[in-house]
């Protein structure tokens, strides 16, 4: 089990693992035999970065049962998904900015975010773990209002792909087993989402194997698992942390 | 004027600018003083890549007037989009495919595409034609019946995403005023799409300036300006050409 981050310092950016506040600089690949230095870094001394470079991120919409239930939306028989350009992305501390083309309430979204390791299409849901590397937090945040505001076009990759609203980070967990954890969204402290994993109607097994039918996965791709209930708008100021025990805590505000 | 390529020879990659059948090789960054060398090659020699790696490559819907009219869709206010993502880049000549997990009408869709030469956000209609580095063709190829095939959720960027489904090249033309180009689509080499770029509802340089807006736009960024009227789906051996006099013809076959 690692931690893995990326982070500047001075600069330069790096990566390494992450243990208790004591980063291990590592160097080569991440995802290509990744090599441990000598070099240590304190936690306090850097920034934190996206921790990979997705060349595309996988959204996906309608995935938890709990909210299927409540907002009367019949359980898909296969993932719904939409992308979210490399242009969005954002670090864990990074601040969230509301449109300049849009008025409406921008809401967060927590979510389990998957981390594909290798190169691959067509995995079978058993091989699914092979290429999965690792598991991190993102918020999916969306121009809520924008996506059904005209009926002829629903504008999802759009209401999800402003500057600043593909949130993930902060660190990629590897070697755990994602059925258990729970994922929490925190606004301005008080607990707004709070679901498990275990209420997906796909597991993150399933999402792989069904995306990588569709598209080849790279390494560093990432796919969001959608959200469960709790989706609220953000203010001005709102701090947001999506916390997902086993993994860690994403933490960002929206701009004042 | 100058026509751009990126080619393989042996078993490098190069780019460089196209005069009739002879290349002049480049070195250095195409976006950022790319200098020419001494050595040419011959266009029989080569085999063509994909002119640019795009971060992203954002569609258009909806973007032609006549195309509107026909299909009794109301004219849009704004640009409608969506996002193909790279796993779906195909050059000139590469073979399209059916997908593993649809097996409903794959339709051409014949287009004028924009590639934007500087990174830049919130751009002018005025200050568009200094971001656009040129203009090449491109097939944004749908799989037509999945986007609507669940009333709940429109499948976008999954129709129009599947891996060889996201074709341009296979050169891009620069300096050119787009506003007199006409989009021609041959399948089996028969006109099918024949629509002027005076058609468009959106300029291209009204097109930048939208999406420049949501999302920050970097060197080689492609966006497809939607397609006209003649849309028709392949047969296995189709082969498709979308010819727009002044930029070249971008051939591709549909997998028998």
């Amino acid at each position: 089990m690692a931690n893995w981050l990326r982070f500047r310092h001075g600069a330069e950016n790096y990566f390494g693992t992450l243990e208790g506040e004591s980063i291990t600089v590592y160097e080569g690949d991440l995802f290509d035999n990744p090599r441990p230095t000598e070099h240590t870094q304190s936690l306090d001394n850097v920034e934190i970065l996206i921790p990979c470079h997705p060349s595309k991120m996988v959204g996906l919409w309608n995935n938890v049962r709990s909210a299927a239930v409540k907002q009367g939306w019949a359980i898909p028989e296969e993932p719904f998904s939409f992308i979210k350009p490399p242009s969005c992305y954002l670090p864990h501390r990074g601040i969230i900015r509301k449109p300049n083309s849009y008025s409406g309430r921008v809401v967060y979204e927590g979510e389990l975010a998957i981390v594909i390791g290798r190169q691959c299409a067509n995995v079978t849901i058993e091989e699914s773990p092979d290429v999965i590397f690792g598991y991190t937090c993102a918020n999916d945040v969306t121009a809520l209002q924008l996506i059904n505001q005209d009926e002829s076009f629903q504008q999802w990759s759009r209401a999800k792909g402003f500057d600043t609203f593909g949130v993930f980070g902060p660190t990629i967990k590897t070697d755990i087993s994602p059925d258990e954890l729970i994922v929490k969204t925190e606004l301005n402290g008080r607990v707004r989402q709070d679901y498990p994993v275990s209420d997906f109607v796909f597991s993150p097994a399933e999402i792989v194997a069904a995306i990588s039918r569709d598209t080849t996965l790279f390494p560093g791709d990432v796919i969001l698992c959608g959200t469960g209930n709790g989706v609220l708008p953000m203010k001005p100021g709102s701090k947001v942390e999506i916390v997902i025990e086993g993994i860690g805590t994403l933490s960002n505000t929206f701009a004042a």
